[in-house]
């Protein structure tokens, strides 16, 4: 098994995340978040709220819906260019992204590069393609009272799109913010929310699903400060996931994507790079988008998209500094770099050395004894205390210490406390840590 | 205008509420938050999560993918019966639903009863129907390599729906977090997320949406328990609602839903109905599901849904109790709850009357005159100080201090605190009271 394998097993096993509608055999690119999942993911997504919104003078949040306007896909190219190479076997009708099955070929193939590459087809094993087409990633649906019979008009009438990123849903917003609460700038605009991408293939666990959550920030600037912008974007970007999420420094690598690899409108990116697993792998992005989404907006909408700065007296369409993160891809990041074996007492252990302020239970409170009642009163008096304090505080009395133990280190809790005899002539407990397994003793007062 | 009106009025002025897709002319039953809409709305799911999972032994979080494994919309019975009456206008084929244009017929209406109305069609005015006709409510998607030209027999391989409701993430998942974190029964398993909902005809603001936020738990408990379980969820209910999130309780209604206009599996189910400003309307459900979604399940997938309670040593299928609620719905109650209009000095005043908890921010710090650098630079470092204890704070020094009162009194934020020039004498600030606009001098050191 890789690493990666023994990930996504502990996942499972513990209830962190499971594959989505696995009752029924699964649904490929879905993931479902159990109990420690929901609450890990939750720490993440607070920490970056509270980090870039709420600790924060110049950054707003928004929240707008999944399903847009489908205009906003006309102006922002998704509809005409948000595409995969899409090529199917005509042996066995299975179909591929032509550029994850072949190698030294791009996304932007075309068939005869494809066909030169002699790929077998994965599935059969034959070399019998057809042409490359181009597959758009967006999920469709039609809203309105469309029925089954309606002929081809009305149906496309109604169409519409799942938000492939959350970023359109704070550009089209921008101008009811300018409006309402009248930022000074530089000011950012951040979103958490689902995004929806319809992968030919997905695979890696969580991180190419079909649906993920995102966070981003549009940072509005004046256009001719869009440097120092994007070096203090750049910099807030590393202390975030250094300090806050406690990402070890030397697996995060930056990628300054060279202009003939960028998007057409982004005059600088940089691709944060993480060593997963199973390699390096794209982490998050930091995009100076110039002013290519508003002007999009203000030509397919017809209104001006113009701030006006009071303090210079001058009008101008802001550019914009994207920083992009996907939660499932942090989390990832953040699980694989806890995830430890190591040997305690001579057998193997599996930890979960999560950061304390990320681990969904700071503490386990255990009575030494499940069949002893005054050990057990005495330690569920000691979980209620804490857990007034601290919230994310877990009661475990099942099995014995050592199996305990082993648990809560899969599940990463950083301190098991447990109540025994002496506690209850000396109101002391045993503090167990996580990392070292080491224990010592303290009075119940100083907890 | 009606109040309904004052107040959508009013959360699109002050960034609260804008119509989804506005830049684009909107689009039917979406709306978007804006910077104070998501503080508001975060606050109150915030506060769910903190009583109902977070403070509680018995309680764990689920997070299911909205996009789910088609079996399970076959298995809830929602493919078969999650339908409205549609009914067209010969004439203008304008589409409506049926019990919403007629009085007096409800949603299992029949051709013959909706043409008994006599109604005419509220676009054209003509008299000319045809047939009643079940439009399913679940959005329609494809997921994987589908392309324009596929067969029909393709492309329905395909077919899958956006939840309808997040209960389903959750009784799907039943079985795993049970085989991984081992709860005592009885235990409750709660998400927030998102449900969509194809109306025909959305309206009332974010009363009838098309995306909404749902927060659901299903509460699983020994069949013969039910009863008190019952009672149990219903009691906290009340106290969330009137507790927590402040709703006055002459303004709660509780209607128990008579065996006929129950689901079919449900023997008890109660609405809280909530006075809202356009008149009654459903805020939430409270719902005895017996075992029919676990026994639904068990049947589609073949997998055993029993629970082994350890204490009594029987195995049976839970039954299950179910609080429902809306967010959008919720903060709807909490907006117009909130909503007053009043008279202050002779002048009419508008004011949101938010509590403490939820208000988006509970300060508001002010230098008396924005053009005095010595108020101005006091005023900052009781706003940072403030800010580091509480992180809801803003800062406002437009126009001149009694147009900042109005506009903070719009946003619901208690007290505004005012620097002025004898604050660089003794250091003591002014309080203003939103609710009662009574000011008071008080140290800063007390602040």
């Amino acid at each position: 098994m890789s690493k990666l394998d023994d990930i996504v097993s502990l996942c499972k096993r513990r209830g962190f995340i499971f594959p989505g509608s696995d009752i029924y055999g699964g649904f490929a690119g879905t993931w479902d978040f159990g109990p420690l999942g929901v609450t890990l993911k939750k720490k993440i997504m607070d920490e970056w709220w509270h980090y870039f919104v709420e600790s924060r003078d110049d950054m707003y949040g928004v929240d707008a819906a999944i399903i847009m306007n489908p205009r906003t896909w006309v102006a922002s190219g998704h509809l005409a260019t948000f595409a995969d190479p899409l090529v199917e076997c005509k042996e066995c009708k299975s179909r591929f992204r032509a550029d994850k099955i072949a190698d030294g070929i791009t996304e932007s193939v075309t068939t005869e590069e494809f066909l030169d590459t002699h790929t077998k087809c994965p599935v059969c094993g034959k070399e019998n393609w057809g042409p490359i087409r181009k597959f758009n990633m967006m999920f469709t649906t039609h809203v309105g009272a469309v029925l089954p019979d309606d002929d081809a008009e009305t149906t496309s009438k109604n169409l519409a799109y799942l938000r492939p990123e959350t970023a359109q849903g704070i550009f089209t917003n921008y101008k009811n913010i300018i409006d309402t609460i009248y930022p000074d700038i530089p000011f950012g605009l951040a979103q958490q929310g689902k995004a929806f991408r319809n992968e030919i293939s997905p695979r890696d666990f969580i991180l190419r699903d079909r649906e993920c959550s995102q966070m981003e920030i549009e940072y509005f600037v004046a256009p001719d400060t869009w440097e120092e912008n994007f070096e203090k974007m750049r910099a807030l970007q590393h202390e975030f996931l250094e300090k806050i999420i406690k990402l070890p420094a030397d697996k995060l690598h930056e990628y300054e994507v060279p202009a003939e690899d960028r998007a057409h409108y982004s005059k600088r990116t940089i691709d944060f790079m993480f060593d997963y697993p199973n390699g390096e792998e794209e982490l998050m992005g930091l995009a100076y988008r110039t002013d290519f989404d508003l002007q999009n907006i203000a030509r397919e909408s017809g209104k001006s998209m113009e701030y006006r700065d009071k303090k210079i007296n001058e009008t101008f369409v802001p550019h914009v500094i994207e920083p992009s993160i996907g939660v499932e891809r942090l989390m990832l990041a953040v699980l694989s770099t806890a995830y430890t074996e190591d040997e305690v007492g001579g057998e193997k252990r599996i930890v979960l050395k999560l950061p304390e302020n990320l681990a969904p239970y700071r503490f386990c409170v255990s009575p030494l004894l499940k069949n002893k009642p005054e050990l057990v009163e005495k330690a569920r008096n000691v979980y209620q205390k804490l857990r007034d304090k601290y919230v994310n505080v877990t009661w475990d009395d099942s099995g014995n210490i050592g199996k305990r133990y082993r648990k809560q280190d899969e599940i990463g809790t950083p301190k098991c406390i447990v109540i025994d005899f002496d506690t209850l002539e000396d109101d002391t407990v045993t503090i167990r840590d996580r990392d070292t397994t080491e224990q010592i003793r303290v009075k119940i007062s100083e907890l």
